[in-house]
């Protein structure tokens, strides 16, 4: 039997965790692919050609920085980078990845300010203006916000934050913690002004765990050059020294690098106005789900609403967890976990990545045979409230 | 972009014809090592192992020729191997395949005796009886069925079929073709006394097209010492004898034997009886749908409903290839098309192979979106009907 | 373990027999992309382009078939297309597989002069020749050639065949058997006037078993109008028809399409003659090594010496096959076997497909290792001599 | 064309640069199945069974903790674990690798002393010893070495830097770095004392780039509870916490982890002391080809040598980077250049990893053809002199 199953199972499993995604097939083909030399002229031509061609996808035209290593990673490469021990930085406590990024912070003996939200809405932009406002001395370095809270589905919106910064004419850098957004969530690094974007491999970009990015404004390369945290596997200035031939200067993640190269190319092929168009479409058929059902999504706030997962709130009683055990073992796909507070309250419906209109009506479709299954009241016909949805939107 | 698009389409593709299937990731994953020694004492290892495995699929204790060759090919071995020009064999009309079947035996300078239906139904025990019990001189040598009609959806009865000419006291063989329905509908050559057994790689034995089968009973090989029809390619004879030990008078398609190896260790941990019931249970879910859409399938007697495929009846005056048009266009999906005489008047929606619940979800989904889109008149909410039914017998 | 490993093997297995041949990763992973439908309008793209451009490889400007069927099946659809039962062919017996050929030929009724050889050498155009102006009435209705005898090494001059032909002043077809010399030696089907050329998928091509071709003269296509033998699967017609939209008239062997298209990629992005070339540096190189070691090559006419394959003869007394299992059993590399006559005096190296400097060197070395091993008198150092030559010709 | 390529390439491309290594095909197929849900039931049991069987090949019986990132991370998460900023360690610059760990703790605010040596041996056993017993105070917490120095091929006797420590009675840690060793060269974690042993994925273990390893000691596990490094991507407590029921505290890179599963087994299936021999085996063969051309290995020390690469020094005068240009170009091998002081002075072998006799003499024959070819005066017939070994020791 395959890694993925302990007993045999027909058909294709659903893993529609919010991430990792499903990775398309093209992709995988051109994981495997022989892992070549590093330091060799092949190497260099394509490492060009793909650390160039990946700003794209973070709309930026300055560097963007790929770590061999997972999306927490890179976590930790924003704050090393541009902060020193001591610094004070303001934090938004979205959910889950917010509190484990400010965990983090606390952990590289920074001084996080944390903005608490109720974990049903995006980052508190008044609450970030009013802090910065206040900051007359300019002692926050920083400004940390998760674009998109993989453990709630709601997307702050960053274009406000920054209007609320420049309106405070606070000089703090601005993070941003792109993971679950990235190639699924209109986003842009530089009309935006952020400073540091996080990213990682497995969600939007369709690829398997184990890359992750930092895209650096100018701004925060000044940063990085005063900034006193002890880094060397993060550090930015070897990255970019090697990476202006093409190289990286310790071994990087050469077969990650050939999926990236294919995933981005497919990215570009739909064109990224298609792609975000494709996710805002089945996260608003999967909404009209789950009220059909009689449900609330975690996202209190319309606009606040991701494209990239959805965050369903069970009724009061009801097991979020013994509902995703019954849809695994029934009807053998992967719904994403409750995280801290939330665990076993809701369960995640990932719709992003190399994803169609098919795969969320068989995913709509588990999670309602699921309920019933469960024992979970619900309006039964979700499922045609989301078809609806798509066909007149297809 | 991969081979099977023409413009960049996002997710998986639906591949819901009645065959190929969609091939798991496991035989794809065993077909692509590397190509060995076919005369070497490795391949005679495999070869010998797997050529004794796979008689479990077909439930016979005799030897399965394995041809490097798509389905056809073994039609025509299993005509070539027993026959002589001129021998009179009776045929059973039971849609396009049956069909082909004929007009081969007719190429190949047989004599068919051919039973009509209406396509409606499986192959007629009755008439086949009548025409033995008739053929008093036993000029009759063989008579042929279609299995699984893989155009109309509808099964023949082959233990019927075998009763029947046991009743009628005919010696004739009793060549049948399993291509669509070995390895998802219960089938038996020993038990139901087949003398051949044809069939193919790319329906539920989860292969690429490219090898076929012939499972021969001792009667039949018998017959072969005699039959003159011009052979080598098909020879059984010198196939049996290298099979002996695991090898193969001329080069085997060793890459899709790696393929086999695995497709059969899958059906037999699953268990074939399991393998049987999940095709049972989809075929009884997408019925539901379709009657609850309003539509009739083309197979009109229960007694003889497929388990691999449903073809399904337009209302007068709609196209069923605009409607396959608008799904593949729209949803990624391809159904298969009305053959022969049903051009444009059904559809047909494989459901067979490896092959899960949420798929099939998503399948009728894709269909009754397409409905909508083109403007057929139907009852919405099939696919409610078939989550009921799964969800009740899951 | 993998499929061609009996024990834990290190490294890579040399499959330096003469076919098939070491598929390459892109070869591989083009195959492993999912089937598609192979009556949608992707596939009718695909096939269209793919047939058009598989003619570059045969030079030829008319039609070439494909079977989804190993090389044997296309040498019997050249005989069934063509010919009737009862006609007289000539062909010529230069080994194992011409031999097998004309088997082949006598089992579908054909009655075949034979042209014998001592297999060191290719067919003897000065025999053919003078058996077609014996042929006054002209009762002989094709002349089969193996263009290059896997079993010996030796690969007849097609040129010159033809010229003995038009010298006669022949009408008969004639039938070339490329499938060991296809996208490895020089093969020109229009401009040699072969009326059918048969290949197989193995070998130049670099693809694992599964496919075969019969590229199709005028003159041949003409004459299958009226050839009476019985034939179905191997029908040009049907074929032909299909073909002219992209499609097939039965289930073609979809996966395998794929990795030809990406082969024949592979050998117009080398460009063919720099194929060529490279075979040809090959097979010299390996023939100095064998004359170093002070062994024969079968072949004993060096106009006719094959650059796909050598064939060593041994020193009487020693036993190829017990070399080849010494081999295989140290140094993890299958070498062919010496086949009919041959048998146990002969061993094959393979130096075809997919195939490079080094991996010649390893294959030469691992010979002289053996033959160390197996206690076989030879002088030491053919790798040096193959390995100057290849260096003096880089 | 492949990512590897920029021109077409016939045949296998030569990987040899001491790592990353050639990935067996059973490892790259291994690493292509599709993403499962890392929270999920059957991760749990695929992580936990992988954790524990990884010990096997570290020799110990405490814990490995994998993290999703390339060998330069692990050295980084073996100072961060154990060490406080301003701590001294004790390191052997024995290359260039060595040098760019004392940099890194450098950068990590260490206090490094450096015992110097010419790069052509291992650690310097004595002057370890003598450093030690100088430090009454037990200021020095931390011994670093590397055991396999890839940048000369110079391995340093773990078990004799144990041996010192003991007799200086320190009781400071002993780090090892094992990234180009383990799995190629005996290595025994808890024998031998060793506090962390950090490794990575892509040398011995036959993997693509992108995991590395730290195992850890009782002792080393009590040092990380006081150790002051600001970490937490690297930290081993939350990692050992998640590791206990078979998960990661952040996403691990699942399809690396099915490709270690699989490495990992092929290693214990041919056994550990069987892979071991096999690479000294090798590692001889190519010394006696260095010898015979009439060079001199980079390490100079007989009791140094490495198993698993071989530097070579070019006489003066003659760039070894030309030569290596010369053997990509004409021979498609990859080759290690020299790093640091060594650049353009040597060039480096690596024959390590999933490889096999043959693929050694296609080696060595690609550098004595590449000498030739790059006008730099040798002894021809290394390949002989290495093929006398092998043979001699198969």
């Amino acid at each position: 039997m395959a890694y993925f199953q302990s007993k045999p199972a027909a058909g294709r499993h659903f893993l529609q965790i919010p991430g990792p995604t499903n990775v398309p097939d093209r992709v995988l083909r051109a994981m495997d692919n022989p892992t070549m030399d590093h330091r060799g002229p092949d190497f260099g031509r394509m490492g060009k050609a793909l650390l160039d061609k990946v700003r794209a996808v973070f709309k930026t035209e300055g560097p963007v920085v790929i770590y061999p290593a997972s999306g927490t990673g890179a976590w930790e490469a924003a704050l090393a980078n541009t902060l020193s021990p001591g610094d004070r930085v303001l934090m938004c406590e979205t959910g889950w990845f917010a509190h484990l990024w400010h965990e983090m912070a606390t952990r590289l003996q920074l001084q996080p300010d944390y903005i608490r939200t109720d974990w049903r809405r995006g980052a508190d932009v008044a609450a970030i203006e009013a802090k910065l406002r206040e900051d007359k001395g300019h002692e926050i370095k920083a400004v940390c916000v998760v674009h998109n809270e993989t453990s709630t589905g709601c997307a702050s919106r960053i274009d406000e934050v920054r209007r609320a910064m420049d309106a405070a004419g606070h000089p703090a850098l601005l993070l941003v913690d792109t993971i679950s957004s990235l190639g699924s969530i209109d986003y842009r690094h530089d009309e935006w002004g952020v400073d540091v974007t996080v990213a990682g491999s497995q969600k939007g970009l369709m690829l398997p765990p184990g890359l992750s990015f930092n895209a650096v404004s100018e701004k925060a390369l000044k940063a990085s050059e005063t900034a006193r945290m002890p880094r060397s596997f993060w550090d930015w200035k070897p990255m970019l020294a090697a990476n202006a031939t093409g190289y990286f200067p310790y071994t990087p993640a050469t077969n990650l690098l050939y999926a990236l190269d294919t995933a981005v190319d497919m990215l570009l092929e739909e064109g990224l106005d298609n792609v975000f168009a494709r996710h805002d479409r089945h996260a608003e058929a999967t909404r009209r789900a789950v009220r059909h059902w009689g449900f609330e999504t975690q996202c209190a706030d319309p606009r606040h609403h991701s494209s990239s997962l959805t965050a369903v709130r069970l009724p009061e009683g009801h097991s979020a967890n013994a509902l995703r055990a019954t849809i695994l073992e029934k009807f053998n796909m992967s719904l994403g976990n409750g995280l801290g507070q939330l665990n076993d309250r809701v369960f995640r419906i990932g719709h992003l990545g190399d994803f169609g209109d098919l795969q969320l009506v068989g995913t709509l479709g588990g999670v309602e045979m699921g309920l019933k299954a469960a024992g979970i009241p619900f309006q039964p016909g979700g499922v045609l409230a989301a078809m609806d949805y798509l066909n007149g939107n297809a």
